[in-house]
């Protein structure tokens, strides 16, 4: 951390500052510019409250040196992790494509979807059984009913279940069904819900919020993490802007930012992250030539039936040929000099 | 709900558009135009589900066009809600004021928040016990040791107490001791936790997501009504935007748009709405001036030893004198011809 | 500046920044940390490129630690400028309003708008002659004809004028009619037209771009100030943000810092910062609590025959009893010990 | 466009909206719903000011139906329009990529530059001799002098000039050196500018403002084209957003999107779209697989001594490497069914 000084700030209030710094056992650069006093303090700052030193007579402001996250940080685990599912591994070689409906709603609904994702070469399968919804009055999904048939639905297909999971009461239970455990949009921050995660043993898909910066993102990630739990995967689901004519905007940044902060595997969701069933495909095309490590898809075999997000959900046919698309792109990132995500 | 054609739509593809609405016992209103053929839905759309529509062949989009919320509406109950916590009215003719630290640290530094709230003219003591914290290093609050120091300080000073609960299996607990359950920013999407306080029989002051629209805040506060509790203030805390001088972006507009929306109280959080406390005074009393119904401000004894938010919170000498001067905006707002929130 | 260097960076990649640095007749101060070394550069960075830096080897990035505008700063010149306009001063203790028609639509129109602010209580008249659109389909105002009828409105009504202008070869035309040259939003970072009105002997109402910090907005004021034109006055007018229900979000934050951070006057605009005419009169009312020199409404006769911004003017009737008002406020603040602007 | 009444609108004020829409010629359906009664104004809707309405009594507010852009519209032009310039054609099968400086410094700087461009495979060359810049304080561009180096410089290598335009006086002398004027984000609304190059006979590569919807952008090109100009392009180069680890957020979405809303190229600028050399190679094939029909690159042969935008500048090296992967991709976008654009 550094802490600059104002323009008249006085000698007792630069002795003071360095005084308290050095009480926390901490030792002090101090150097003395034509216009500011700039204290640096040495070491790591994450366990700092720069607040307090901010609130100090004589401050002016202070910097931040370090990421305030660690063990998300590349820094910390310099190679990629790969995180095992049942057998597959994604942050791997392979792009790796989650699939299926917004909403669970029936068995005929969910066995369609699924087995038209398994034909096309999906290895996930997702449905949401219980389903944030802003309004009261909307469908808030099958609940238990739900996870039952995600559960018949991988024993029938042989894919995993990828499925939301929305308070601490019911990790547990979503745990007995689910492969990987998500984490919504709207709960990047319900740090409960994230402590519960950290404390149970299954894979976690954190989504982003729609208006989390990166850091705050890698920040709930370390939620996870430090209570025990290393098979993090983001998600990056589009970010809240000024922009009305798509429901979000892809963040292709974050996908090839990450790859530099963090070693954590990146998903990329370009249903939430457009809204617009047209835009899915090429912005999937973009975030697998970024470098993302998987995807994650709506698809619905009458989308004009769906209870939720048909607007964004592809048909089965159009979803079967993405997927040769994504592979082409695929090959094409494959066979750049280094690996498929060399910056 | 309108339903806006695409500019070739066959005959086929609008009658089912038109079979689909009539199917589900609405009747159609009919319009072609020279470029486009509008299909008018009639009766309440809040039940509907766009997507199904916009998904269907020939349709371009379609256009809502009743607010999705109900009883939080102003058109539902066309008066002020007046809220009565333990005898102190909210949403009245006087401005209420709630102070008091980020974060309960000690007995000793809340008594004396505590005591300097009550004697500059605050009804109610804020203070977290159990604290969001974007960091899991940080301190995440003094838990139920917090809640009971809160209501010591209660008994002692008579305030009322207002703090945060963080997740449904805490609702209870936080009951126990606090008058009004606060909902904060990140969790005002955290539907269980909506739906638990909306089972309670304690006032709820839902503070607005930092990411959230207006409806989307409204749909929230619906959550709660419609679990049964109507005592739901909402409280403005400012909203993220690209400006980096400043925490967040206090929405002023909010307050008086509001007061257009719904009939519920709106509170302002100038300390989280700015983050600087050289702002507060300013904010709050533009707050004040503009209609809001109250104020909930950070204050600490020593701010440069706070262990959360001291850059964003007032010492007791300089909120005594924002109280003088709120009273003046308020008496100045009150002598309005109409009411105080006159638009 | 500061240049934090990565946390493997080699004694090599250190000793060619800290070279660079001296080689620019800077001195340097070195710390080295447990995880990082950092450069301190001692002296004023305005005149340096950061990126220089940050795209040498071994450097992570840089922080700057003046803030890039200078004339503009209050550290330069702290105390309030007050900007005279024909004998009218701007910043000083009164609060100054500036009223008529987004756009001057004909001589009738104009002088009835005109006497209308005039009997109110507003000392300026506003008006577009040149007026920016987004549809080049939309009214683009009545060009030189519009600048006379607004002088023929000044010699009858004594008010003072302020209106836009676009283009650097409109500035004399335009200097020749009004008072007060605006520069509206999408040009405030129209680095030509910056240049041009510095060089004119009128004074500057500078309206902060939609999508603009408050550090670009001074800079933009730093352009107009470098270029010898002292009388410059900043206009909040609403950013951009997610928030639909109102046009822009009034930044009433932003009235607050630039009180800290700069001399010159500071007027709101809460026709443009809400978009919507119910709520002009509570924000005007909060601006004016919060510190505002000044206020720019719009009013029109009959809005709803307004060619433009209909949906946000006043009637007189409405704009009369707004003065009241806001004199109220201003009597209020203006009773706060020390001055009306006191935070 | 459509009128929405207020749930208590009176049949005088009903009759008094549909007189106003008869009285402009125009036909009305009426539609009277349960809670609502809803007027649809048949016909183009390009011409009206909805404010009007929405200021009469009774009304609540009302819905546009149509685009506010034509001659940009792919309704309107369905086929994709082919830029041609100087024998390159910019939204045909190819990509086509534009490179060079941020700003042009020297013939030396720019000549290797050129060079590096050229044999990379680049057939544009960028670079700026007008720069548009935050600081009054910072390089303003070498001017016609930088003209003259990039017309020698075309002369020398062969490949086409792009150079930016900063005012409408400007417009004839950098036509003479130019083959496509550059209209830079913060000018994207500077109508006098889009008014004088419409008139030019040069092609637009119109860059999108930092904080423009794709609406307001299109209304922009649609300047240029009414005003008889149709070799417009339009330049994709980054939001603005909360997020600060990138410079802007660049929009894929966008690139996407426009392909459905408009006939005219859209070029990627993942320079300016990150702010930072290490994403720009992901980003730029993610542009390209999102179906991109060129992009404009910065890039220099020693960064750390660029006058400015080192910071996202590539080396030439790194720029060779990528226009090899992003061959790759393009030849993958090219073997998918359909054109590289399909969605």
């Amino acid at each position: 951390m550094i802490i600059v000084m104002q323009k008249g700030a006085t000698p007792a209030q630069i002795s003071a500052v360095v005084a308290r710094v050095e009480g926390m056992g901490r030792q002090v650069h101090l150097s003395r510019g034509e216009e500011r006093t700039i204290i640096g303090v040495v070491g790591d700052d994450r366990t700092f409250d720069r607040d307090q030193f901010e609130r100090m007579d004589g401050v002016e402001h202070t910097v931040p040196i370090l990421k305030p996250y660690k063990l998300a940080s590349r820094e910390f685990h310099p190679s990629d992790s790969v995180v095992d599912v049942g057998g597959v591994s994604i942050g791997g070689q392979a792009v790796v494509v989650m699939a299926g409906p917004c909403a669970v709603e029936s068995r005929e609904q969910l066995m369609e979807t699924a087995w038209a994702a398994k034909e096309a070469g999906a290895l996930i399968l997702r449905g949401g059984a219980f389903k944030p919804r802003t309004s009261p009055y909307s469908f808030q999904g099958m609940g238990e009913q739900g996870l039952q048939l995600l559960a018949e639905a991988r024993a029938e297909t042989g894919l995993l279940v990828v499925t939301e999971v929305m308070s601490p009461s019911q990790v547990s239970l979503v745990a007995t069904y689910a492969d990987i455990l998500q984490i919504g949009a709207r709960n990047m921050q319900n740090y409960a819900l994230l402590h519960a995660v950290g404390e149970s043993h299954k894979p976690v898909l954190l989504k982003r919020g729609m208006m989390s910066t990166m850091e705050e993102w890698l920040m709930s990630a370390e939620y996870v993490l430090s209570h025990g739990n290393n098979r993090v995967m983001l998600c990056e689901r589009g970010i809240r802007t000024f922009e009305t004519y798509t429901r979000n905007t892809f963040d292709i940044n974050a996908i090839a930012m990450l790859k530099q902060l963090t070693h954590l595997p990146v998903i990329a969701d370009p249903s939430h992250g457009t809204g617009l069933w047209e835009l899915v495909g090429p912005v999937a095309r973009g975030a697998v030539a970024a470098g993302a490590d998987g995807l994650i898809l709506e698809i619905h075999p009458r989308p004009e039936e769906a209870v939720s997000d048909g607007r964004q959900s592809l048909k089965p046919k159009r979803f079967a040929e993405l997927m040769s698309e994504v592979r082409l792109i695929a090959e094409a990132v494959g066979a750049l000099p280094g690996d498929r995500r060399a910056a």
